[in-house]
């Protein structure tokens, strides 16, 4: 952020009065500038000991698998965005159960937000705009060494142990920097 | 937003393409500027059948009572965002145990996210730059007529219902907007 967003004056970043962080504040009109995480919704659908993987159709991590996820929008709930995220990635109507993880990646400032969704039939879309391919993977046939990111990699693994051991936990966790995945975009 | 922050010239707001909701768009840099709910995060501080509620010495909802909790920052973990505003408005160091509410409040755009947390002493701050006073209460005189947000509200009741019952749970729904307060500032 160079310039303020209600004035068009150029910004300082200092740290407010009363504050302990530096903003982005203006010397014109006073505004000081907030930015804070975002939040990513999204599901994890099972149907018969199958999950379903979008193929991502556009960058980051385009041709790659992930579960259907986006960011939330204003205005909705946070299982609302997760299943509007579904079907946009997806083309398929699901409702969020339990919630499986809330996991932060503090470097690009997100905090990834996974529900389990059981569907009702195997229909889906065979692909979307934002999805190459839509596809029901058997637990055992994940292609582990093509998920997109390591947030749909870790709940992907934690809910497969978790449901082995027969107790289906709600984890919350940070993305360690190592886990860290050059972006193209 | 009136300007774009990257190059200051006036924004429109208009539908980008591939996507389907209205955005500001500099028609100067392209930037699109997406705006997202901002996450709150706090704590249910509880110690021998008390829990820790501070008051609150700032606008919105100056003189009433809430569990500890504000603004995720960019850069820290969920459970660490909690913990520091814990220890910002009640003057205790706590470790975040189980996720016990995720409230979306759509007509703020805001998730307030609130962590059980075990004190292991009494002691905590008489008052904090951001509490005009910190105390415990008693799980019976809770001053719930007193309680500055819904959220907090609700996520207090539910505690309490579940400890009743035994099973602890993690609740996620969205606030009505009948329970919308109105605020000062």
């Amino acid at each position: 952020m160079k310039f303020c967003s209600e004035c068009a004056h150029p910004v300082e970043y200092a740290i407010p009065k009363g504050d302990n962080r530096e903003r982005a504040i203006c010397t014109s009109c006073g505004t000081i500038h907030y930015v804070n995480p975002r939040i990513v919704a999204g599901t994890l659908p099972v149907f018969e000991g199958k999950v379903l993987l979008c193929k991502r159709a556009i960058e980051p991590r385009k041709g790659y698998w992930t579960l259907p996820a986006g960011f939330m929008e204003n205005g909705e709930g946070l299982q609302q965005g997760a299943e509007r995220e579904t079907l946009e990635e997806a083309g398929v109507n699901v409702t969020c159960g339990q919630m499986l993880s809330a996991i932060t990646v503090p470097f690009i400032s997100q905090v990834h937000i996974f529900f389990l969704t059981e569907l009702t039939s195997n229909e889906h879309a065979p692909s979307t705009t934002e999805s190459l391919d839509v596809k029901l993977f058997e637990f055992d046939n994940i292609p582990w060494d093509e998920i997109a990111f390591p947030t749909v990699k870790q709940t992907l693994r934690h809910y497969l142990d978790d449901l082995k051991a027969g107790n289906i936990q709600t984890r919350i966790w940070n993305i360690d920097p190592k886990d860290r995945i050059e972006r193209k975009s």
